[in-house]
């Protein structure tokens, strides 16, 4: 509980986002995991695979299970993965219906999937607040639009411009970022053993289209060893938090030039009483600068050997949580930034 | 002549493209960034913002204009960028139309859509591998499809699949990848001194529009301080390489394993004559892991201050035409590669 | 809580390592930092720039301090730091010594003095956990040195070696690793406001003096803003993950062919009962690549604008607490891993 | 002839460094490669190895080398090394020592001590470069060192400080830099076939002590797969880069700023003819940013499978060249940069 900053008890309220953190939690993937194992289940039913009475013991299984989190900790340590024993332990629940538990199923299945169930409504919370931000951008632009500023180029005063060129310059992006979050599609991960759902036979497409129904994912086929859907994702917030660093590093020159930007709630300091530091407009340049470098790992694992890889799959989890909470932090300090602008532009001369 | 691999006299002959590298050549860069003044001009006569004759003037002095290099190394270093010492050797030689060239224009507009420019064939060309390695992962198919192979997850035997299954996993990004290529949209770049054309005054617009359309580019707002079409398309390029990369993992363990898979024209070793090395697939995990890092590089640079970074801007210019050298190789290595697949899979047994 | 693998209910299992991340909490970083206060009174007393009374009542209100975590959240949020409110907090209970808190230091004193207080005693667990490695190495070299094994070059067998080859190959960069952390220093950090402890008058370098014998730490100058200091530990951890991920990598490799290794106490697969999977040399090779990606943010933290950058700082915040957790959970993995080596070679022919 | 700036017809005026690329053209190393045959086939005569004459032959055939180049290409795309068809080229000149040239050695050997023999002169222009740069921050200390300048602190100004202060936080790291460049150590790199210099018995530590001595580099055993040797030096590169680049930051600030620097020679444009644009200042942190990338590629290369990876060793030949000539640019700019200062400090007021 301090390893990141993200969820660390102080540091958090400067670079971590409650909104996003909640669909990383422990729980909040077992939850989805469950609803895996659910869902699974009655598609299994559905076709017969298992009995419905079977799948109706699993979902009541799954929505009464309690975890017990010291064994699965112990268990991933060993396995590599959660899964074998959190499967064990709802086995443990379900009564005569164990043995059709994750029937046909495999690790990564559950894992893969339980992360789309949730990068899914992190894009519309993400979608939602570049909604917002277009708007508060827009008022800004009402409001200071037709102001004078300086136009900076190689950081040298160039020609004047107006407030409304460096506001297009920041929000321009936006839309185009909404859009993609909005058209993204979060596909179902079901392969079986080494992705052939070998143990399913001719019913196993059947099922994992009823699977990505039931899930509300979309339905292709097995990806697990084609990882440019994380890539993508993970490329896509990378753009979105980059952008926003742009911002932040203007913001911050500006507030240096003293007569550019006028903001309101800066930072205090230890040592100097008077001064307001842009602490909003750095955090963005850093969570930037922080998700320009997680995607070289995940772009590193790519790399992904065979039908399944530990070594690239771990380094995913090891990165893309906190891609996703830095960029969910960024949209919530931009916000909060841009809301405390309450001048932008050189006084009209 | 050896700072990088990707044009050093021999290290270019694995992972070099000739076809690539030729666009990313001075001569190539001049001669796109006469194409832009040219156009310019033909633009602005078209608009009555410089005369008709002014414009033949230029366009036939950038037809025969020939650089001086020396001169223009120099000023580079001086100026940061190669325009201003381009223009005067250009004004030098168009006569009573000097005053008219590059009106309106800087340095970024000349230099980001000579990148486009160039950046537009090479999308094609990489289009075109990839259709013709489709269809050469077609012929794998056939051939070898139904071959056993031993499915592995975590670098283990799993249970059998079959060759099919994993030529699946390799060619499935292919498609998709390619159709990406051929949408890729690139953008003419026009903003004049700090992005407001403030020359043009209210011809501006149609100035822009009718350069883009001569030179065959999609006509949008200057992006110089937005870069995100620089960061899409290095994005686009590293997912390429990745799953190449994979590919080329694979290939490597499966020669490993000894046999899966036979390979022809392998290379030698100085040491053991007997050895057959499978160099392509290694370089296509070096290659994959390159981009993989120089990405970085890239998102960083959207951290572009103000009206224009000399510094995000020039980090772009280390890193991305290597990128795109690094695919094309990739993309001529991933082809000789798996035409050198003699047999894939395990005998019957 | 979830936000890292590193302190993640269950995945932490496999990433973490608890003995390091115990230096990376909230606790542990308040304590420090208190610790910093105290010292820092009682240095200040001894030159008599405050009364010797105010030194005893601060340290007691150090020692006994219970700190307020929610305003110390919303505090960071606000000012960047938490320095200030926790002095804030400190000088509420420090009765008429309040005035003497904190005098004459900056937040950044603190925090980074902070860091090196707790990075000091993990290098030394470093060291130790690398001594006992290497003994591990030496008895895995006396019982399996003399085995025969295949030396493998590009993917191919090349010519028969003995085991010992490859565990000098393996253990060879241990006892350089382990020397330097030995030998690394750590430095105070005192410099005030803007680094010239300009509140401290001609009394400053033996206040500094004084103050970094009281906590244990090396006297230099003040260093805000040359991060150098936290370059070199990353790049030293980096060196070490990658050293161990050399060594996950070859295990994996040798378990996948089959014969030449064998380990107890593999991972289970939920699909597969048969499967033993190398996880813990997969995840040294996660591990290495995680650090290999986080070093270039350090990287980047160098260029650290002015007397001290608010995003270059936060950006190693971000960063190098989870790489030191990483090193220690290769460490933890990698003796774990060769603990579990009950045969190295193949059966003499 | 573009592929990089660095070596770029017109681009590297900016970003080049002569003096440092020349130790990595094709010519450069080929040379080096040859001392390496030629030095090894001394040391071997001189153990009796081969015959004195036949030595004697080789290294006259070694210095009247030429090398053709076309073949020298084309089998490096096939062998992924050049080393193969380098000593069939050179055997075809040394008549009936042709059978003793090369003996017991491999491609590895040859290559990586090419590099250590070239590594080695690039040191020392680097530490001789930082000497001189220690003498010029001397002298703007004696001119400008009691002027006042605004601290700085989180882009905001702080409190006053001296000119001195910040010069300090620019030089102070350039003794250690240099100080560890006179003390870097460059090994020999010689193990054969495999690592084990199986071909000369229990000759094998007496040649490889006499090569080291003849070729001047220190003598251990091989590293030919623990690549810390590579990453550490790299790392160092990164370092000295990431002070310069904190330089280059700094100096683009104060120029922006506008009355704290005053420099002659600054960069012209091709729209704003008033303009002094800080170009090297920019290049120091694009250079800067650009090794924090790189350093990330080569400790990826660290994960250096079983007795020689292709893979890793290729991304180490496609990054080490250009951060080398990178950090000799930096060098070469920063110089030019603190020799063009004609102003340090405001104003006495």
């Amino acid at each position: 509980m301090g390893a990141t900053a993200f969820d660390h008890p102080f540091l958090s309220g400067l670079a971590g986002d409650e909104e996003t953190s909640a669909w990383f939690t422990a729980e909040a993937d077992i939850r989805a995991m469950l609803q895996f194992e659910a869902a699974l289940a009655r598609a299994e039913a559905a076709h017969d695979v298992i009995p419905e009475a079977a799948a109706q013991a699993i979902s009541a299984a799954c929505a009464e299970f309690k975890a017990g989190l010291p064994a699965l900790r112990a268990a991933t340590a060993r396995d590599g993965v959660v899964v074998p024993e959190l499967v064990r332990q709802l086995r443990a629940t379900a009564g005569d219906a164990s043995p059709h538990v994750h029937l046909g199923a495999t690790s990564q299945d559950v894992i893969d999937s339980s992360l789309m169930l949730r990068l899914k409504p992190v894009a519309f919370v993400f979608a939602a607040r570049l909604a917002t931000l277009e708007l508060r951008f827009g008022e800004l632009q009402q409001t200071f639009g037709d102001k004078p500023l300086m136009g900076r180029t190689r950081m040298q005063a160039a020609i004047p411009i107006t407030v409304a060129d460096r506001l297009r310059a920041w929000s321009a992006p936006f839309a185009g970022y909404r859009e993609t979050l909005t058209a993204l599609r979060f596909p179902l991960q079901f392969g079986g053993a080494a992705g052939t759902l070998d143990k399913l036979g001719d019913k196993a497409s059947a099922v994992r289209s009823s699977l990505a129904q039931e899930l509300g994912l979309v339905d292709i086929q097995q990806w697990q060893s084609q990882r440019a859907v994380i890539a993508e994702f993970a490329g896509l917030l990378t753009l979105i938090s980059g952008s926003l660093g742009k911002f932040g590093q203007d913001v911050a020159l500006m507030a240096q030039a003293g007569d550019e930007i006028e903001l309101t709630g800066g930072g205090g300091s230890s040592a100097m009483a008077h001064k307001q530091n842009p602490v909003a407009a750095e955090t963005l340049v850093a969570l930037a600068r922080f998700n320009a470098t997680q995607i070289s790992a995940i772009q590193h694992s790519m790399v992904h050997e065979q039908e399944r890889s530990g070594a690239a799959w771990t380094l995913e989890w090891l990165v893309l949580p906190q891609m996703t909470i830095a960029t969910g932090a960024a949209l919530r300090l931009v916000h909060e930034l841009a809301s405390n602008i309450s001048r932008l532009g050189t006084a009209d001369a």
